[in-house]
């Protein structure tokens, strides 16, 4: 059940697809207290309570015991004392023996979340706006209660089939010689690829919606060159439109009066890659559309996908920001600083990007609501996110896109996918990006996945293939790096062929993946899930915090440390432990429920099938999701009920319903099947 | 067996105690290449070998995986891809089934050590300067080759029995009042307590061996009333003395000739707290003697501890390096910054702070050896350690002070310990902690302890509860903070009665503790070591990185996660789980080898004791170390045999020779003793 509350004057943030009607009063688990302009909703916990959501988040996935700040923010150290990452997903759920209980803020602006960090004993959750929609939610598990939010919020995003495949990524790659050395050095050794993507450097000058007249001579054709390959371009494109006359985009945005102001109605400027930008009023559907367009020209070159980025949005300086830096650098100039004024010094150039005051210092259009940005911050990457499906769908309503943001609001799930962000090649974010999934999933966004062997830092070749082990699992499976780190497309390393072979593992999986993906998003339902919520009477099971439940027959237990040729696992109940090695080698070995050392040497994925179930394998070795259809399934289990599994399908890229077929056991037309049945000791 | 090999010109570091004849030609099992001044070692790795040693170092126990960098650096972020931190230890252990040999690179410059990252089959040690003496030790054990280490660098420090009592301190203590009222909200609730530290504050404007004559009115008095309280008072020194002519320090310093200078023999001055300093030429024994000189008159005072910081020295900046940075600065200075421009300005102030130019531009006189610092930059820490413990042997030649540094290199181990570093109030820096301790044991490091709670960040109550249970082991147990974080002396939280009975198990603990200490300084040994290093042939033990074994009867296990009632151990064989929660109330569970899920509530901490063996603990509760001589000791243990435990003592505060003793389990005075006997099912 949802109830909702108002406080203050909300803001049209579209999060929710359901108008609920207001409830009068507070609601009777909060106490509410309210400021000159905040409010805040305080609740005691009991020693027992879980606390799971807040979506793009440090730390583990019950998030009890620190403080998060909903400000989406650039900021590429993701260590477990930061409050804020590149997106704000506004839902937890609270759970212990005495209540469920799922709380949404439909606030935009900056809320802080103290789950028991000032005291462990209370939730205080704060709303700097004081003007907000909340949804309490009741239910009689997790699950349930965030099904309800999602039927609230309405279906996450569908993106095409072949987006599903691996994607080889690098900030670096710019060149029509780079796409063609990638995409050769993987095909020519037989590792499956369905897509690259272009980073900045494509572009001509950084300029959104220009790619580099000599790096990329005729884009049509490198996209239908890739595409005879089953290769599939994805460019990247940023918030920031460079103030430039000669720009095609600035113009145009000029002409539209798309771009955000100041108070005074002068333009709002700050830095970015190409210099001093605009920023599209992404909050205002008139200005939405226009920037939809402008995608135009690379969907009829070919391109069908897309990575928006920088959409927080992230600002390097405002002219007035780096002039009062210079100012404090002219006044202390010359002198010799103390500690203070040292610190003042190298604090005054750092804090030029992303200051709060450049941010307070513009205003929206929300199509005739005037709103001062700081109010409606975290929708802004959400509004790219929206504009570029609208101009994708305007362009053809017919077909999917591939779609992915870095910066996010919860309505966003609608219309597109999420990667985790600006990573860095360090085993604790492998265990971090997997401790995300299951709260990235409850508050919609389904597609989703970290940047493989880490964006930030130099990766090492164990790291990679670790991680790789973990990226086979998530629907976007991606290999991404930055400039001037260590190189880290699998055919770098020395055990590619090992690295190959878990790539071919995904695309065997690829049946069960998207047919779990496809009842995730029909069923407002959660691909990824914390073992709290199959096992809520397991404490063991609640406090596992490096397994995630995967789809609804599967658990998945990935190595996160160096140097060990395995791990500790605890199965909450019996389960069917395939150790992969290759799409044709892997174990299956039955085991009882516990705890078990498990052996995982770097080359060996684990994943664990409940006793019960099965679950289906593409036969045969595949390089691209084109060949899917052409390799008959089998299925594998430990004791299977005679239902056996349910595949949903679809076309994989329009928008006409699927279908569902049960795969059973006993089907002899699955006739390389493996089913193993009975005790073991 | 050690073999001795030299490259170059070594510089006379005063790492080891023994002259070791050198060999003809390169160590057999290393392949050497020689560039213009630079010199590299490398050799395979077999996909069995261990990596061991390091000391003062990010990432797991087990080496292997990543490029060290031996420099001593002020680095705050101690984050996994780190390279270096305060301290260079250069000393590892290669352990596998094939071999067990330990290379130390006597070298105070810059040593890079790449442990099977760029390849994961190789390690290459390369050493910038190119002068070295290269220690290649064999051994049957990586305990034994350590050991070998030990007796060539010679005896480890061994601090007063007071300095392993329970400290508490924070970065932001500067006042008599401070103390006394910290002294109270301990005392009053009976908290034992041993020591209070002086953060930077307690200093007139940071000078160096001044008091604030309003905030520290009267320190000799002072000093007795903690004294009175059996408290003894921990005032912090820095590296930097400030250029000022009115300043006694700096005075004395310029007469003395004490300061390093410039090539052209002007003297070298960078900031830090005070502004602009002078550094002591702590690698000149006449200047190092005159430094030690200056804390006569806080001895005289009364104060028998001190710690050393910002002894890399930190370098806030140069006038040469911020002159730079203007000029950058000024070069942009109203242009529309592109991204590489934008990067090149925030990057010039964030320079400034210890830059490699400022490190190559001043030169040390090692006693007639004119050298470039940045030849011996890792031994400046080292210096001013033994500056300041030989002065303190001068005031008092027969009593043991309490001494810890943040810089170091192997050789200071003798004079004083080290805490480490500046760490922050994160999860994983209570794992990295305590992954750090056999590290730094087999570098000679024995009297060690991490910033419990953490320094950095807001810490919240359960991650400083769960630290203390791990605090209660290490033999520096100090709490401390930085400025502006939130404040976590135990009292300040809801559950300081939980934190105290932790603590009153420290105590308990102690005489046990103390006497595993004095065996590890007289016998070259291990106080903590990896698993591996007890049970070498056993593939989970090795592979174990959250445990470590404490002394030679006990391992301990703490829990290091955030919402979690236990945690999983791995016992290597039959021990006896000590389940600890006060020092008079405690489970005992005899557990057989193997993976147990182990209970430990937030304030429960756990102790594992070898089948076969018994440890001491004193009765009652104990509130300083001054009163543990009065508490009669009774045994623990499972099955322990009749030799029972062998007890080390001395009189805690002279070089007089110590006594040993046996504690039988049999004896009937230690009548408290609960001896558990025969298998468990």
């Amino acid at each position: 059940m949802i109830q909702r509350y108002v406080y203050g004057s909300p803001l049209p943030t579209e999060a929710v697809v359901r108008d609920l009607p207001v409830l009068p009063g507070d609601p009777e688990c909060l106490t509410v207290r309210k400021d000159a302009s905040s409010i805040s909703f305080s609740m005691p916990l009991e020693p027992d309570d879980m606390i799971f959501g807040l979506g793009e988040t440090v730390r583990g996935i019950n998030k009890r015991g620190h403080v998060y700040r909903s400000w989406n923010s650039d900021d590429i150290m993701h260590t477990e004392d930061r409050q804020s990452l590149y997106s704000s997903h506004n839902f937890i759920v609270i759970s212990g023996k005495k209540r469920t209980l799922g709380l949404f803020l439909d606030d935009p602006g900056e809320v802080i979340w103290d789950l028991g960090d000032t005291s462990m004993e209370e939730i205080v959750i704060t709303s700097l706006n004081g003007d907000l929609s909340l949804y309490v939610i009741t239910g009689d598990s997790p699950r349930s209660v965030s099904r309800e939010l999602r039927g609230l919020i309405g279906k996450s995003y569908l993106p095409p089939f072949w987006a599903f495949g691996y994607i080889q990524s690098r900030w670096g790659y710019g060149s029509a010689e780079d796409m063609d050395s990638v995409v050769h050095e993987h095909r020519s050794r037989g590792i499956p690829i369905d897509g690259v993507c272009l980073d900045i450097d494509y572009m001509d000058q950084y300029r959104d919606f220009t790619w580099h007249p000599e790096k990329i001579p005729d884009l049509a054709g490198l996209v239908a060159r890739m595409r005879r390959e089953n290769i599939h371009l994805i460019p990247i494109i940023d918030a920031g439109i460079p103030d430039d006359p000669e720009d095609r985009a600035c113009k145009e945005g000029l002409e539209h009066d798309a771009f955000v102001k100041r108070e005074d109605g002068t333009l709002f400027r700050a830095a970015v890659w190409p210099g001093l930008c605009f920023f599209t009023d992404y909050l205002n559907s008139r200005a939405r559309a226009w920037f939809g367009s402008l995608y135009r020209p690379l969907l009829e070159a070919g391109v069908d996908g897309f990575w928006n980025d920088m959409n927080e949005p992230s600002l390097f300086y405002s002219m007035e920001g780096i002039n009062l830096a210079y100012s404090v650098a002219d006044e202390l100039r010359g002198k010799n600083l103390r500690v203070d004024d040292n610190w003042k010094l190298q604090g005054t150039f750092a804090a030029v990007a992303n200051n709060r005051d450049d941010y307070k210092s513009f205003y929206h259009d929300m199509d005739g609501l005037r709103v001062r940005h700081d109010k409606v911050h975290n929708l802004y990457g959400y509004g790219m996110t929206r504009a570029t499906m609208d101009g994708m769908h305007a362009f053809d309503p017919d077909h999917r896109f591939l779609l992915f943001s870095r910066s996010s609001y919860i309505g966003a799930h609608r219309y597109g996918g999420l990667w985790q962000g600006d990573n860095r090649s360090w085993w604790a974010h492998l265990k971090l990006n997997l401790q995300m999934l299951p709260g990235l999933n409850m508050c919609g966004f389904l597609f989703t996945g970290a940047d493989l062997g880490g964006f930030g830092s130099d990766t090492t070749e164990d790291l990679l293939i670790r991680w790789l082990e973990l990226g086979i699992f998530t629907p976007l499976m991606r290999n991404h790096s930055a400039l001037h780190t260590r190189e880290q497309e699998v055919y770098r390393f020395k055990s590619w062929e090992n690295m190959k072979n878990i790539i071919t593992v995904r695309y065997a999986l690829l049946p069960y993946l998207y047919s779990e993906y496809l009842k995730a998003v029909h069923h407002d339902d959660l691909f990824f899930r914390a073992l709290a919520f199959d096992y809520p009477d397991d404490e063991i099971a609640c406090q596992t915090e490096d397994q995630v439940m995967l789809g609804n027959e599967c658990m998945i237990a990935p190595v996160y440390v160096q140097n060990t040729s395995g791990r500790v696992v605890y199965l909450p109940e019996d389960m069917l432990l395939v150790r992969l090695r290759a799409y044709n080698d892997m174990d299956l070995v039955p085991m009882k429920k516990g705890h078990h050392w498990v052996d995982a040497r770097l080359h060996e994925a684990l994943l664990f099938i409940r006793r019960g179930c099965c679950i289906p394998f593409a036969s045969g070795k595949i390089e691209s999701t084109v060949d899917i259809p052409d390799h008959p399934l089998y299925l594998i289990g430990w004791d299977p009920d005679e239902q056996g599994y349910t595949l949903c399908e679809d076309d994989g890229i329009s928008y006409l319903e699927g279908t569902e077929r049960t795969l059973k056991p006993s089907d002899p037309a699955l006739k390389d099947s493996v089913i193993i049945r009975g005790d073991v000791q």
